[in-house]
């Protein structure tokens, strides 16, 4: 049995939304499955002395403009959401406990609702009541999760993800492991098809 | 006549070496030619307030994983320099004298073999020597060579290119313009194919 595809991600990148919309696909075509993973990128960039992409002087121009284009080359729906970026600490906590208490094929779908509500839809992910009425759509209790992501367990098992995730060499969004090997970047997805078919030949001469 | 891709350069970037063994079949694939425009990431890093990748907590050490493995996946050969990374400004000069003085065929043959100098035959670029041993290779007189480097005219057309680089919005490398579009990375070739493709047809819908 391959192992899970380890996919790390922030609700309010928009490389990690567009590479949420092909991601099964990618797992299909490997035979494997996904572990969809939230985290924040702010505790992160604030370790890393990182700054969001689009605070970036020129880069983050170039970003916002290569952004539509990627989603026009691969026919993904995009609008730039606006306010950008967003806190996601209520998204990331709803998803960790929708996957502890429901199961992780819910909470894959809440992901790639919560995802579709940003990028698609324009609805501020920040916002709690913006979180329940994905979960709502999902026929997920609205009050028993507004009450759950208030838990002190929910609260640390984010923190811990996040530790983790760092520990790891997580720096950004979306990161994804393959058995054990880091791939940053929806750019990487080639990547990730081209390195499963050679990595057991011979390494080539220096 | 299809317009050069401006392919945007630094010497010691190894992202920008990566995407200089592909450019010529790039171009020839998009019935183009290219002009190579050599700049230094230093002063453009100063100004963005941005730091050389390799230095970069988490992502320098990722990214030295991801050149080797995105050297292997491509079959292109590649040693990582040490020292890394090193001043270019004098393989800058010295190729934009060239292509002044002797052409861009030259020029592009130079640039190719300043490349392939650093990253595969471990020579420090940042030498006079190994530049002037460089162009002699290609039967450039090395004294001339040496002269013209340091000479005003050169000094201040490689300002002008980096100038002109920003004004442009370039901030990193390699970075290339096609039709004067901007794209960043060696993973954005496949982009650029797609969207020379696409971008005639009507737009998707929102």
């Amino acid at each position: 049995m391959n192992t899970p595809i380890e996919f790390y991600f922030d609700f309010t990148s928009p490389y990690a939304y567009l590479a949420s919309t092909r991601i099964d696909q990618l797992a299909a075509e490997l035979d494997r499955t996904v572990d969809w993973r939230p985290i924040l990128l702010g505790p992160i960039f604030k370790q890393t002395g990182s700054t969001p992409l689009v605070e970036m002087p020129l880069k983050g121009t170039y970003a916002l403009h290569d952004l539509v284009r990627t989603a026009r080359i691969f026919d993904i729906a995009y609008r730039q959401p606006d306010p950008f970026p967003v806190p996601t600490v209520k998204a990331a906590r709803a998803m960790l406990w929708i996957k502890q208490a429901l199961g992780s094929e819910k909470a894959s779908e809440f992901a790639q609702r919560t995802f579709h509500a940003y990028f698609v839809r324009q609805k501020n992910i920040s916002e709690l009541q913006v979180v329940l009425d994905v979960a709502g759509s999902l026929d997920i209790d609205p009050a028993r999760l507004a009450r759950a992501i208030e838990q002190e367990d929910i609260k640390n098992a984010l923190r811990s993800e996040i530790a983790d995730a760092m520990a790891r060499g997580v720096f950004g969004a979306p990161f994804l492991f393959v058995d054990g090997e880091p791939f940053w970047g929806f750019d990487r997805y080639d990547h990730i098809r081209k390195w499963i078919r050679i990595r057991a030949a011979p390494s080539p001469k220096p």
